[in-house]
């Protein structure tokens, strides 16, 4: 993290260069697809807004869906960073926080999350992404691996620790567990079925956590 | 449902000259959104392929949205009845079962709900609608009101008259409840995050009922 690294001195300026790239393609991938769709984004049409020629796109990528993953990964981690720099977060894409309380952290946890889905940088290209994920199996499961698998299995990590705790009874799966918090949230966002609100997602957690059955 | 009715005598060939018609109209509409997707689907391609005149489909229609929502609704509609005729399910179109066994009865429907998600005449075009009504909010909000929201208010009157009958906590929303056990459906079914069976489903509806903490 340090400004200067020995690594990056050799050709400072190309490197300088190269960043740039990387950053105007990024930019110009996600605005692309949440103008147009994934279908109609071409690497023709984001080398020509990102001001590079595509002979540079496909020295870095073999695809546009490649470019577009890690264009995402690039927009998690700078929104993670970003929370982390203000304050108002936490380490949300390496672990969930875990104070011993497991229905504050969960809650804690999809707050963040709910704002992160009414963010407009984030909104409308991974809308785009997601709308294509439904009807192409190939891109829906290759997305689906390396940006929402790994978050989701943050929630398992911190089932896991609760189970070891007794918070959590020790015959629950947890990747499944997590769906009942975690789903219902994700369709509200996908399916505009209801709004989505820092009192929806507690009351997800406390019906997860205690059942909807009498106790 | 009396197989001859007064209403229908006035003009026998024209009435079954229009059914035909609506039914071909359904079948080149849900084939064409499967196939090359809503955007580029149009009232002239769903004519072309139907064998009508796109003036036919205006005078009933007034927008391709309108004839595909009414040919879902259709098709609804055929796979309730036929699941019926064949004594493999229940009204599930127009009530959940009630046998006293809360459990057992959102497990029954869930797993006619697994059996209809892995059905080819359903999976394709409803993949591409549901794809479309996550990057087009008002298309998204038309068809979740038409078409979801009425299958999940079942599930709110069967969670009603468990919660008159003791089995679930009256102060629970149930229609927040019912999303801890169909959200994880349908998320697993729109993003290919995971497999979904019947073991699965069984497992949702033990978990929401009993809750992931200790008892």
């Amino acid at each position: 993290m340090a400004p200067q690294q020995p690594a990056r001195q050799p050709a400072p300026d190309a490197t300088r260069r190269s960043e740039r790239s990387r950053r105007a393609i990024y930019d110009a991938a996600l605005a692309l697809v949440a103008e147009i769709g994934y279908p109609r984004t071409t690497i023709e049409g984001i080398a020509s807004r990102a001001g590079v020629g595509k002979q540079t796109i496909y020295r870095w990528w073999p695809s546009k869906a490649d470019v577009l993953l890690e264009a995402f990964l690039d927009l998690s981690d700078q929104a993670a960073q970003a929370a982390q720099a203000d304050g108002t977060a936490d380490d949300a894409a390496y672990a969930l926080p875990d104070t011993g309380d497991l229905a504050a952290d969960l809650k804690y946890v999809l707050r963040a999350t709910v704002d992160e889905l009414h963010d407009p940088a984030f909104e409308a290209p991974s809308r785009a992404l997601a709308a294509e994920g439904v009807v192409n199996e190939e891109l829906g499961r290759r997305f689906v691996a390396r940006l929402l698998e790994p978050q989701l299995q943050l929630y398992v990590d911190r089932l896991r620790a609760a189970q070891e705790a007794g918070d959590v009874r020790a015959d629950i799966d947890p990747r499944i567990a997590l769906e009942l918090f975690v789903s219902p949230l994700a369709q509200r966002w996908l399916q505009y079925t209801a709004p989505i609100t820092y009192e929806y997602t507690d009351t997800l957690v406390d019906y997860a956590l205690n059942g909807l059955a009498p106790r």
